[in-house]
């Protein structure tokens, strides 16, 4: 039972077998998450819950459509600084010219504990002083 | 059943739910904690524990008296650059005039991984070469 | 007296006056400059000098046509993890939906010590080990 | 000649040999300077400068009275997360206790370069995205 | 059961009952591992596994012949930039002389919480953009 | 005219016109240097000032005989946590298995800035709590 008061993740990936896994280790950290598997229900979600929204757990190819470069740059500019992870089997050099400012971006494969322990850092990092 | 070895931290809240979770985050993580409930406590376990402390878990608003920033304030006098997490319902304003150096601040509501990562990261990090 | 072995850095500004202070700072602190006046100017030193550029410093708004966040993302698709320092009056908000990760962004009014020492430790953290 | 638009910082130190060379240090790289030699006339200085004050770089000990530990926290109180460099012979440890989230201390003796690189990365990371 | 695809960890420790602990702990964070009691083991492993190979944890002291120092020293000649986590009672100022860059030295007794932490964040941050 | 209360620095350099350019570039930036043309000399004179030295710069390559890597070593071991900066042609990937921890690698060619930012920064951060 998740506590209705945790923190909510916005978690987007299409390959059913990592996100369940993911899900899991997110929950268990103590997240609440919205999740998409699409860059098209993604954004949909993000409208819905610009208010409360927390973090971005993102996979980069999410099919044809919207990337997960394009919903991490939506999310930003709806939430100025919204922490933001990237999973992905691309390369990272197409993440420094595509990723937004103070992400993160994991490779494929990855252990559940990278994600948790990445957003984490961020949410915390991401309550400056000023 | 907790190592007889594990570094041992001081959590301070008065939320009762809140400090269940904290505590079972902490717990599975391999720390071994007191606990007090409120500011006055907080500061006898200190000097209880001055030996062995390893580092330091505290809710901002601890009721009447003694707030946690008077507790972590009164730790880093007895043992100089411990670890300090604050958890806090509280503006981060606050924090940047009246926390310690080197310390992490979480707002409420949290993810008890945000607290493990915190002060994970903070005790790797306080073990300097000099 | 400038060395020809010095690192290369790519500087775009259309006001002439905090163009001056810059060039002289950063030639002061040993770099190598080319100097482009409008993004299209950039665009084509970015492709001149793609072989051994080390470095970007851009303003933002340049008036007409591309902007410095186009500059800095085709300048990291040439070079990968080129450093990157942005120079603005235009609000950080913007940066973290604009900007490249890993760059700098420096509010105007600035120092001219900022923008050296933004992109020396830039440059110096963009040789990593692997 | 200064900029009237460069930074403003305010500079507290009564000794005056190292007021001078960090005067001159801070003012070529670019900086405007407001300087006080004691905490109370620091006090003053920060109540008239508050609106555009961008930094603040405090010797520890001021002679009797207020001391450079309660500029900074004032300072901050009134600045949230303004940029705090200590430059002083006392102990690190008293830091630990003393010192404000985010500061930086440069322990005596020390070369000009430090204060100036230590005030220009705070200045600029001072600048986050949310 | 563990994810065949999962990120592969060399763990070096020669003290069983530490040994139990850290492995429930990395399996359950999501990585695989393969496991060695002495440095010569290590060193064995570390030939066998260096296409695959992720990151290492390791023990200082290992007995007689080869210590962690040199493990870590040969992975990382094999694999630049290699995550590495040292584990030891010895003191931290023989991992000042001893350790190699960007390594993470945690002292005995640690919780671990502190391991999966340092392990997870080194494997995101040696995942550098160029 | 250097204060003869400057921190010192030891400078290792068997190039002379590079020598030149970094002793002006460092003695400018407010720093005290003992300069060696060769590993053997390094040696000595760290041997001679380890007494006051607070931070080394140095080449790898230095001809015959005991190189930067040994020279950085052994400084280390005599002084626990001595801010080190290598500067060489040498690859990246040699610095991760043979430089020291929290140390900085600056490629060649580079601008004197990157080293006085590069050992001003290392200067106050080894300056930790504890």
């Amino acid at each position: 039972m998740t506590d209705p008061e945790a923190p909510l993740l916005l978690y987007v990936e299409d390959e059913v077998l990592i996100q369940v896994a993911v899900i899991d280790g997110l929950e268990e950290a103590g997240y609440r998450l919205v999740v998409a598997k699409s860059g098209a229900e993604a954004l949909g979600l993000l409208e819905k819950h610009t208010a409360d929204l927390r973090g971005i757990v993102t996979d980069i190819n999410l099919g044809t459509g919207i990337d997960g470069w394009e919903v991490a740059r939506t999310a930003r500019e709806a939430i100025g600084g919204l922490p933001v992870v990237y999973v992905s089997a691309a390369s990272q050099q197409d993440w420094t010219s595509h990723g937004v400012p103070g992400s993160v971006m994991i490779a494929k494969p990855f252990a559940t504990a990278q994600v948790v322990v990445a957003i984490s850092s961020l949410m915390t990092a991401s309550d400056p002083p000023a």
